[in-house]
């Protein structure tokens, strides 16, 4: 998650490209609907007309993948949208933040994914919320708001969805985006729970490269999801809010969402701290088992082999009695074989008794 | 402690299953009561009348156990219950929380317990409060009010709790839920202390696994009660509180105990970590021990094995009178197995003023 | 410091005991005084008359020991005392807290003492702030308040306590209950101190044991202390407080006092992880220089062993003149006990050169 | 980064100084605009005319370097900048900050460079923006503010820069200071991640003198862009800005920026304390692995050589039959080779089959 | 820095010892100025007359050293001190702090200096300031002020000081006072510096303890300087403040250079922890290549003494040709040396390649 940045001292906004020419191929969904009725059609970004204030039905432009500046700004300028807004449309890995402009608001956030087993990938969703539209643009990747759809498709007469202003599909976008964060976190917790249990039961199992990147993992996902709860929060003050009393009330459930995602964060930071000071604390361990086995092997054999160099020394017999009569007793070799398996098991009980192995 | 979540996308609250069929059998315990009389009666769920604005007695419905989504949702509609309050209830391992709504106040709280001696279970317990009743709802598990609904049937005329609005019987549920906290935080307390007792003693008697296990419940038990209080404060704040002054002057006690079971659990996990710390210096003192015995019995036998070597060489002495005359002295041998004791006796001196053992 | 706590979900209060008959021969001191005079008494407990709102003369009740329950429930429905108030002064180890009541004020604060060298005990002290009456209640231990007294005293008609309020004498017991803090904090300063000097000088006169200990004990009185200071502070806050303008003045120098204590008990923590650090660093010097000059010891011996190794092999010289001549040349041992020590010696001097000892 | 400062107890400001001689050849840009001509001049700092207030075009003057302090002292004079400012300005290494002064704002901030591949070089640039001109004051070094020169050049009418007022440049020139983190951070971030790369290929390739100056590196960055966040903020605080509303707006994304860059700064640290953490762990791995071969080499051996000193011995086997008769077998040669072989073979198969190697 | 303090339950104030006699011949420096003229005169603590409210001049009293407590107690009651402030003055060691009463302020700072090379000395600097008077206290030690004084000299009419009132002499001396941590910091600084440069080159250059001071030092000095921030904030604060607003103005910058001070304090902290972990890695790098060398040498040389123990074995090569045939080869012991020449080169190429030394 690095962000895209403009030069330093260049100007501010997409002034630079804006008199590049528009991709004419870049196609969105405008999905316009009210209680009674819903159209969804697909055009090209050059060709979606401007907002009618006066329309009273919701207008949805979703964005499938993310558009080429020029397209952007040139969308921008019909729209309204703020240059700086669209600055950080195209200059993706932005920290999560809400602008609440006059008549529209614009909120940044960053969606996890887990690629394989151990790789997130953060992606850019941003939400314009306008008077009687919404607008949403997100950085390619799998379709994440089909359920919303569904809802608004089938919701009907009846529906909560259907039935309810922009501010109320600005809030379920969020809501779609903010749970995206609860499968991420469930499979890391998965994660690091197996490890716990591959660690206790067989160190080798774990290698220093996986924890060192679990940590990483973890580090990236909470810079992209802590300020979430900042860019949340302006969006429930009553005097700013551009949200509706009712929707406000739903809204403070998301941010709890964002909470719990932030919170399940910095448990699972802990528990992978924990759990790489359980592997160096394992490792060592085991490492200290075998080293202490080794020397006490070698310890017991030391003391045996001073005995067998004394036996082998060649001092002279036959000059004096006092030069190591023992080799020319009768029961000298095995009298020594029974001392050495004495003074062995002598030192095996000692090592014993005292707990050391 | 890990939260069920709907899938990203989904309507909130629990609309999916409404047209489900409710399970009939689920019943819950209805007590009626004001300051002459008590009623205690047990009804399916689906057939607990509706609430009475105008009845001047407070009404307390007290779930055994959880109950199928179906059913909550079917009386959560004629209780006039939020949506996102009830799905709260059935996605249990919530943060705690309250949600003070006109008219209807939604607390969440997490329970834990130790299961066995080091296993805590965190089960959520939810109340709504309105203008004369009390509703409350835990995960399945061993009974939690039974003492308040003790002192409902004995407390009669006299008692406080009997002549008290369902403020008072909210307070007295959070009271109760609060204090569980206490016998957990005691009980870790002393196995810590315990554990400390036997790690100071004999450090094998004490397992890597038993600490790692330790800290980990402490996280998940931080995790479940540090939140709660922020969840009980808004219940104290003047303004928007739905307690009478003379509760808010009890609740303060109850948001008092909680803060002290906080404080414990902090206590707690840096009594843990000193704990490992403490564990990791005994461990390393001990092993350090026995590698420097091994290593100064190495270090002693060592060169006496040279001086064996030395004599077990076989330079012609025949020759020269240069070569090794020491075999050939009367005393030699002897002489040499005094040098042997002297040079062994000398390094073991050595060792000692060094205090090396 | 363990809070005593009752059972989760029974009444809170002292409800449960008022039945119980109160422990008849419970003695307090009953002080009244104003500019003028001083009477001092010993009462029972259950003998002290209520208290008359028209006296203009101070009261102050003083407890020498813990009342029981009985006789302290009795005693506050006559003085008209919160029961939650008195179950915390019955259950001991409460964190320190301010209540500040409509017309009485109720505070909690611990008092650290060193038992002896390094074992806290922290006792509870209560006080109680009336419009004309203070009383204080305290765990059994050496009395506190004998220097407030005797400036009662001796004050007479010049001094400050006997010509002001009960709220400066509420402000004066604090002030003492606080000051005991200086004590114990500098107790323990002194014995970092000797201990860190102790470490430099001999690593060994410090044991694992003391260190831990030391900072299990800072933890106890940190946690004691540490939230006096939001106990104190309400008594300074303008709107609430029940002390007069000028005995706020004095309040802030109290409040002071408190912080710093705070502030000494953070830097002892400090310094004690430090010391813990120092000391696992010390150790580990020490026991690597042994290890080393081990180490050495063999290093320069296995070389050696192997030359007389070599010459004591068997190879039959009679057969070849290739076959170990050296075994029969005239200085063959003396040249050979020369390499050796010329080996040895090599090896010293380059182990020095490298500053290996 | 360190502060240049004052003697204690100097007066503040330039007093002392603005009796010297200013020096004459000192020269700055002057350029002043609007919306239709724009004039840009190189003006001795001595000859520059002091402010006209009813100009209303806009005036930037442009110190190429830092100035003399007697030059500045004559300037600042006829400019009625703040003695407090221009010690500011002279005293390079401030801490960053924003002075809102009647009529007047000065902002300290500092820019990060990266002069070699770890080597951090931190340079003050201080603003002020008055009425109707702003002044740029920077430590020698690359120029900082080429791009913002030329939009003012290329803008012309249409241009937002040459359209807007003072305000806008100011916030032009902040901006451009601020982007400067970004490089700096990313290239840091490439150094990280290719440490990270070696580290975990080649233990050897990475010193413990990178480490450190890295970390080293990341606290001066630290140091000298996290208060830039609390200099920025009074800018968009309401009440006090001097910034019109809608440079308030563009203002908001700056500071969005640099808290871009400090979170970055952060993640930085923590990525560096876990490649520090890292290089411990694979160091200690290696020599582990190292230590645990040579110990397994030397065990083996150990229990061989006690057999070769056994039969090395020199018990007569003439005297008795039970003195080593092995020796005088006929295959007790080969058989001991077998038993050698056999015993390697077999500690070999046993510390393979613990998984020791 | 550890604070003097009266015995828990004494009364607060100097009242104790206001029966004493001064000590009459403690004398102070009284200077009096206005734009025109100034007197500086020294007498007795006990005949400074009482302050002239109607005195239109500016008097500062300067205390050379501390007073006796009964002259202090003796003065203060002629100028009206408030007697928590004057037991603040005795007892050093105060926490920084202000006291704003009705009339007269009160401060409270701690000036720390180097002594010798690493051995912070701090000492406290008592300031009043009341309506047309400034009182400075100091602890004994070297002079601070006279820099000051010689403004009030030199400056004349021309210059700032003596053309404004108390409160800019009391920003001045405040002043000077912060300033006073900048050489201490900067002489750390390059402590640190130096430090760093030494261990990197030659670990054993620096001890344990030269580090463990230095954190020490950190410690106090950091304790000393962080709470002067709140002390210098309440002289900035709009609504209470004694300081004109001008001299406020000065006094932002007075509390900025603190914030640098303190910040530079943080930075030395964390280098200081660097430091000791470089060292502590340093160290341990160096160990480790000390025992892999030894464990080498060891290594290579157990193999050949296998050998060398194999050919001295005594088998009988008369029995049978398979008893030892080697001894009795032409060339069995060069071929030998060649095999042991062959060994040890082949160890240490395999050694070589893996890169273990």
């Amino acid at each position: 998650m690095r962000a895209r940045y403009a030069k330093p001292g260049t100007s501010p906004g997409l002034e630079a490209v804006t008199e590049e020419k528009p991709a004419l191929e870049f196609k969105v969904v405008v999905i316009s609907y009210d209680k009674d009725q819903l159209t969804e059609t697909e055009l090209p970004l050059t060709e979606v007309p401007a907002p009618d204030p006066a329309d009273r039905r919701v207008t949805w432009i979703r964005f499938p993948a993310m558009p080429d500046a020029a397209s952007l700004a040139h969308f921008g300028d019909r729209w309204n949208l703020h240059p700086l807004d669209l600055e950080d449309v195209i200059n993706t890995g932005q920290r999560p933040k809400t602008e609440i402009r006059d008549g529209q608001t614009f909120t940044i956030l960053q969606v996890p994914a887990l690629e394989d087993e151990l790789s997130i990938r953060v992606r850019q969703v941003c939400l314009f919320l306008g008077p009687n539209y919404v607008i949403s643009i997100r950085e390619d990747g799998p379709p994440m708001f089909d359920r919303v759809l569904n809802r608004l498709h089938t919701g009907g007469r009846s529906g909560r969805i259907r039935g309810s202003g922009p501010d109320y599909l600005f809030y379920s976008l969020l809501d779609a985006t903010v749970d995206h964060g609860f499968p991420v976190v469930e499979a890391l917790n998965d994660f690091v729970e197996d490890l716990e249990g591959e660690l206790l039961e067989n160190a080798d199992a774990v290698s220093l490269d996986t924890l060192h990147r679990l940590r990483r993992d973890l580090t990236t996902l909470r810079r992209s999801q802590w300020p979430a709860r900042d860019a949340l929060d302006p969006l429930l003050n009553e005097a700013h809010s551009p949200l509706s009393k009712k929707v406000r009330g739903f809204m403070r459930d998301c941010l709890d969402h964002q909470m719990h995602v932030n919170e399940s964060i910095e448990v699972l930071k802990e528990n992978a701290i924990g759990l790489q000071e359980l592997f160096l604390s394992v490792q060592g361990h085991r490492l200290n088992d075998v080293m202490k086995v080794l020397t006490i092997i070698a310890t017991i054999f030391i003391p045996l082999s001073f005995f067998t160099g004394l036996y082998g020394m060649n001092f002279n017999t036959d000059i004096s009695p006092w030069n190591m009569p023992e080799l020319n007793t009768r029961y000298g070799y095995p009298a020594l074989l029974l001392l050495l398996v004495g003074v062995a098991s002598g030192m095996l009980v000692f090592f014993k008794r005292r707990g050391w192995f």
